[in-house]
């Protein structure tokens, strides 16, 4: 068995209680295969707001602290961060999804996102489109370059004026896009780069560096489709796609249109790699309307969690044990609210139901 | 009645056909209420370029006579450009779409686009969103600022690394923000400001400028949304929005994706105002599969003529009437393929008789 240390971020909202079930998991893991894995938690968001500033220190949504703890960890889980919406104007909430997500990027280098989008065919009834328009089913991974781009460029007011600056290097893009050629490999052999070519460098320079790697992977397919296309295939065709490679903001736009087809943010994982220390988050955000309630949906966080098995400890086998768990339970009907239609909502499971029904099912 | 002269860019795939059929609706509504509207045709895109090459001139996508042709005109009936999907890189085609269309807008200064996004409630069965998603109808305007942002800023290539900049001034947005209230005053009353105000400045810059010119119109409700938000509530709640106000990129992701909801590109009419003159195109592109084959769909670019009436030349009854009346034609179940599932297509009517119809119904 292998020992690894893992830092929980749990963050702000549903975050705390969807974390819970997912160190649950994880620890059941660890004794059914023999692994040791420790959990330290660190404060992120709003959340490490208040405790620093309780503690007389600078205010900060991701303090030195949590820094040095993902530092000295194997991988980082993060759950979700933000405060109410009517609340976004207090320092406590101000920037915080920005502060914490963008600080953890930037620091930990985390250059390649990977958003899964599947439509589960026994939960297809919550995918916002026809089954005529699912066809064959939906199963895409929409692979985002995380630290370059408009996001991290230079932004600036003078006067009247307002800049920002998109910026995309050679090597910047190779890793995304060489991980993208690998990830389709492992799937239906197609990639599609996602840009604005017939207007930005930017994109152009992603369709060089495209057609380079692709060299290297000849038995994989690739394609070029403009972002406002994509954005309409996903809703008109999302069979269609394989794997997507794009940029920071292309990526943000179109995994966030792909994430509502599967019916609910809370069956999304996610996982950013960086070089070596890898952060794993669900895709939803911290809901603070149904915090504290054990309602949420942990399977997103728990699925974040068989992500980091695979990705930062190349357990693949107990991954994939995590992720036939998962479906399982969704099988089962064991369903949280925000997988029930209105009426049926009274049925709906609690969070440390679900959490409970994936340990057994493992 | 009023004398107008309306400058025709056809140009490629169905663009011709179905501006035809435009033409003759037009040329009904003067006969009917005592208009005189003079037609005359400039090229534009791929049929532009091979025409300017014929004559030995220097090709272009935009010529000089075809710009001084819509400066000597009232207002700009444009049609569809652009070539066959593998014939890309052939100089005829290449960059032809981008070249015309930012072309004609930097030269007239297009800087307010309006696309209407209406799911007709007899085609609703062509939306790919599932009856329950749609609810209480979908219907909204998307207001996208035309001339700006990333796509006119500098765009630059030095070795390894590539820039794109968007840029944003104060005027630059009231402009497109003024009329988003305006129109919300005679619609819902709700404007939505989309932008990625967390992360860029030029956000920042559009919310400033939203809350100022909100001033003026305290009778319409103002919110903000980020665009990957947007993105998500189109194919999940479209009948959240009632006016949209965002930049030129947003503005084109968005729309696009609101585009799909009526079922087909071909009921979606644009208009994009200038100074005085403006510009009227169907959102759909050149389509050069069905080119020639008195196929496709001319309902958009009618709507587009209508929009024509109502903005340039202030015939709000005119607008109303041919509105109307290709609602009763598409009523009746005269429809083209793109409106019929595939297994009545062989039912589907012609691009003129959809024409002729319309005329009749007017
Ligand atoms: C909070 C924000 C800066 C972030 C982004 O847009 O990158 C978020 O929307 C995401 O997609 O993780
Ligand atoms: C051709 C292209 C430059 C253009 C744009 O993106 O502005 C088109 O997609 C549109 O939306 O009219």
């Amino acid at each position: 068995g292998v020992s690894k240390n893992i830092a929980v971020l749990a963050g702000d909202g549903i975050g705390p209680e969807v974390m819970v079930e997912t160190v649950k998991v994880l620890k059941k893991v660890g004794e059914l295969y023999g692994h040791n894995f420790t959990f330290k938690d660190y404060k992120v968001g709003g959340a490490a707001w208040a405790a620093t500033e309780a503690a007389g220190e600078t205010p900060s949504h991701l303090p030195a602290a949590t820094l040095a703890g993902c530092e000295a960890s194997d991988a980082i889980l993060f759950g979700s961060v933000g405060g109410p919406v009517d609340q976004q104007h207090e320092p406590q909430w101000k920037d915080c999804e920005k502060n914490a997500l963008l600080g953890l990027r930037k620091r930990f280098k985390l250059a390649v996102n990977l958003r899964p989008s599947k439509v589960y065919p026994f939960l297809s009834h919550l995918c916002p489109l026809k089954p005529s328009i699912i066809g064959t089913g939906v199963d895409m991974v929409i692979i985002r370059e995380l630290v370059g781009g408009i996001y991290f460029g230079e932004h600036k007011r003078e006067g009247d004026k307002a800049f920002d600056v998109m910026e995309y290097t050679v090597e910047g893009i190779r890793k995304p896009m060489t991980f993208a050629f690998e990830a389709a490999r492992l799937r239906r052999k197609k990639v599609t780069v996602v840009d604005k070519a017939n207007v930005l460098e930017c994109s152009r320079l992603w369709r060089e560096v495209a057609r380079e790697v692709h060299k290297g992977y000849p038995d994989v397919e690739l394609d070029f489709m403009y972002i406002d296309n994509a954005c309409m295939q996903v809703i008109q065709k999302p069979s269609f796609f394989d794997v997507v490679a794009t940029g920071n903001m292309f990526g943000d736009i179109l995994s966030d249109a792909a994430s509502v087809l599967p019916g609910s943010l809370g069956l999304m994982p996610s996982a950013s790699l960086g070089d070596g220390l890898h952060m794993y988050e669900p895709s939803g955000g911290s809901a603070p309307d149904i915090a504290g309630k054990n309602a949420a949906n942990p399977i997103a966080q728990i699925l974040s969690g068989a992500m980091m098995l695979r990705y930062s400890f190349q357990l693949e086998k107990e991954a994939s044990a995590v992720e036939a768990a998962c479906e399982t339970v969704l099988r089962s009907g064991k369903l949280t609210g925000d997988l029930l239609e209105e009426s049926e909502r009274k049925n709906a499971v609690s969070t440390s139901d679900i959490g409970e029904a994936v340990v057994k099912a493992l």
